[in-house]
């Protein structure tokens, strides 16, 4: 997986390589973000995209979400994205498997686990085809495919299926909204996944659906916990790595240094809307930096677009900006993120209020949780004017629950026997070392539907009792005909007679 | 809670004292194991019931498991027993609630959080009254309450109840006896446990459900792993730390090092039935005796009554033994046991293979894990020959199925990234740090049965199809009778004029 799924994927990858093992990372020529290592092998094959062909059509679809739109429109863009994105994934995975000589070299070098972030089915059907066991990386699949494959248990009532925005507490017409939405969870899942079966029976050269390579999944690494995500139930090969990407990097936050040291007793906001979008329309810049002139704090903002005629003197635009380092700093104020999950919790760990823009996928749902909890503001960028984000901003940055919530947040999400990053080398080296780790899958994945949901036998108990009830009836019936016929026929009889 | 419950416990409190927390244990009296300690302060109350009275009593429940007796008979001696043991904890609980001094020293002391095995609810009253986070410390609960109290989805298919010594694979029958077993656990766990619903509401001086109070559970230490246990669901607060028990004294150990030593090539068997069985009715003591006269390894037998008169010379009788160091010599060979959980996880953590003689309680469901792992026998200790044990323990050592199949779950529970015992007093420690862990609770909890079913959800969508129904039935039936109306109205005016 490219782009910001990467990001938390490589630590666990390098810190495999420090530990020993020869780490083979996959990338495509033409990457967004899979640079090479020192620390691992990064084996690279050629894709029918160029970086530019990939960097605008990222572009486009960032662009997509400043541009108001409102139902049904908004639920078309939203599809048409997901199916571009699904489509270039695809194409991606053709130049993959369709390399012969590629996969050979994979096969002569004979693993021992394959880690892949399964949002692509690609890594799966590698791993069927190499025979590896696998690791699952993810934060979330589209349907909560990960945990139906995983055969986990979701009850609808306070469980919110993703892209709902409902927290674990829900209205009546909510729950109902949930059920809906769940329902259509195997039609969208079938629309997005089956270029995929059909890629991966073409490959394997054997029939095989969706729900059988995802179930291949010795352990699901998921890239959150339960400060963040609502606690809900789990299974025993999922393992909970939240938090994986805050790392310091001293070195490269000297740089900002003095930025941030000049910001005075007003401390500093940080901004950005994440990996993907870095430019937005004028108007919307514009709007932004008005609000950004009328605070005290400074402000240090990733944004790569044309500069805004009106921008205050107290606002820096940067192309990059070392996230995790500056949210670390004692002055750090505030921060406004479009709630991308590594964001997020870039925000927890170090306990910074957010001011949440989302934008799309799970970033509606991610602030939701963030908000729920009071350490942060949402707003819509669409909507939203000059005030709304002063007044946001004058929340989580005066209002002492804003802070205090996200201390109690932050304490709470560090407050763990063993660090993330370590967890999840753990479970690889697991893996690899018992080759799986079928002791932790569950035996309903050898029932089917019927089974499982122990129909049959509550078909059988209301056989049961029918046919029981239905006996008894019989013998009550002949026994009153008998009854009322010793009576009758004697009569019947003597009138014959 | 005492007796073989109190073992495992006792690590946690000594390193929570270690780690320089004030601990105070509380211990009747009349304790069977629950002895001081320098790390911690035992604070105790007088009971009702001596010390010798325990002992007689325990070993009369022992000594029934013992009188060959069939159905309906042993259901109700095992009935018997099981009332008889919740009466004595019922009066333990009463006198330490009704010591009026003991609970105002509690109060006073103001503690950060209790520690209890819910198997008896007393803890979680007091723990109630004195308004502190609980940390539940089990192996598991009558009726799967701790997965019920907790809102743990427990699917009937695949996970069987306690006492049914099914494995995660069953049979269509089996899986019927799982439903009607549940069908049955309210009713069982209400006649145990309402006699101390009771003495809460008496106790708390308001009405109060057990329910109620095993919901406040911060956080579900449970004595198991998934090496042992079949997986299944489980939810955020439950934390698993099967093998805490496995910790080697190599102080103790000295004083065998002789007997196991001179066991030559053959090796030796340690048998013991558990701290609550340590004498037999003599026939049985005859009969294992002349099993062990058979066989060519050195037997360590735990043994405090009348010495069999046919002992062979490389039978020891022993009144206690040092079980996991025993079990961690290289020349243990088998373990003859009686499938409590402590026993079973000392066997796995030293990879020795077992021949097991449930006796009663979750001994035969233990029993059956290690079985169906290919790791031991089980056998019947009432219907056993001495043939059928030299057998098992013939199967157990030359076979080398037996020896791999234990070095394989002995792999997989050690390949663990945390000790269990630092696992269970970080998480006591974080209840203690943060008033709780609420952050983990299910929202199922806040949710009435009609609504963690959705069946508000499913009556609403059923009432809208039938109403939706019935409308386009009166339009069509409208419709229809207008159509013909006008049709046929002429006629009969038609008729008329």
């Amino acid at each position: 997986m490219d782009g910001s799924h990467w990001l938390s994927m490589r630590p666990v990858a390098e810190k495999l390589a420090q530990n020993g093992h020869k780490v083979v990372v996959l990338t495509a020529e033409s990457s967004l973000s899979m640079n090479g290592s020192d620390l691992y092998t990064a084996l690279t094959y050629s894709i029918s995209y160029s970086k530019e062909d990939l960097v605008s059509r990222l572009e486009m679809f960032g662009s997509d979400h400043f541009t108001p739109s409102y139902f049904p429109g908004v639920t078309i863009t939203m599809y048409n994205n997901m199916q571009e994105v699904f489509r270039i994934y695809g194409d991606v995975c053709k130049s993959l498997l369709s390399n012969a000589e590629l996969i050979q070299n994979l096969k002569d070098e004979k693993f021992d686990a394959l880690m892949t972030d399964p949002f692509s089915l690609c890594g799966t059907i590698l791993a069927e085809y190499l025979d590896m066991p696998t690791v699952m990386f993810l934060r979330g699949m589209p349907c909560s495919f990960d945990y139906i494959s995983g055969q986990c248990p979701t009850p609808l009532s306070y469980v919110p299926k993703l892209f709902t925005t409902f927290t674990d507490h829900m209205t009546f017409i909510q729950r109902l909204q949930n059920v809906f939405v769940s329902l259509f969870d195997s039609v969208l899942f079938d629309i997005l996944y089956s270029p995929y079966a059909k890629l991966a029976t073409e490959f394997l050269k054997r029939d095989v659906s969706v729900m059988d390579l995802y179930r291949r999944a010795s352990i699901w690494l998921l890239t959150y916990d339960f400060v963040f995500e609502f606690p809900k139930p789990i299974i025993p090969n999922m393992v909970f790595i939240g938090g994986i990407n805050c790392a310091n990097r001293q070195s490269v936050f000297q740089d900002f240094e003095k930025l941030v040291n000049s910001s005075g007793e007003h401390g500093f906001v940080v901004f950005s809307l994440g990996s993907m979008v870095s430019e937005i329309p004028m108007d919307k810049a514009m709007d932004i930096a008005e609000a950004f002139r009328s605070i005290p704090q400074t402000v240090i903002w990733r944004y790569t677009g044309k500069v805004p005629s009106n921008l205050g003197s107290n606002t820096h635009l940067v192309k990059w900006l070392p996230q995790n380092d500056l949210l670390a700093h004692p002055k750090a104020r505030a921060f406004i993120t479009h709630a991308g999950s590594h964001g997020i919790y870039e925000g927890i760990c170090n306990a910074v209020p957010m001011v949440m823009l989302p934008l799309f996928g799970d970033q509606m749902d991610n602030a939701k949780r963030i908000e729920s909890r009071g350490a942060g503001v949402t707003l819509n960028v669409l909507d939203m004017t000059p005030e709304d984000l002063i007044n946001a901003l004058d929340s989580v940055i005066n209002k002492p629950s804003y802070k205090e919530n996200i201390q109690r947040l932050s304490a709470l999400h560090l407050d763990r026997p063993i660090h993330p990053l370590d967890l999840a080398v753990h479970w690889v080296e697991f893996v690899m070392r018992h080759k799986g780790a079928p002791h932790l899958r569950p035996a309903a994945h050898d029932l089917n539907w019927i089974q499982y949901h122990s129909l049959d036998v509550f078909a059988f108990l209301l056989a049961v009792l029918v046919t029981t009830f239905f006996i008894s009836f019989k013998c009550c019936t002949y026994t009153c005909r008998r009854c009322c016929g010793r009576k009758s026929r004697p009569k019947s009889k003597s009138k014959k007679e």
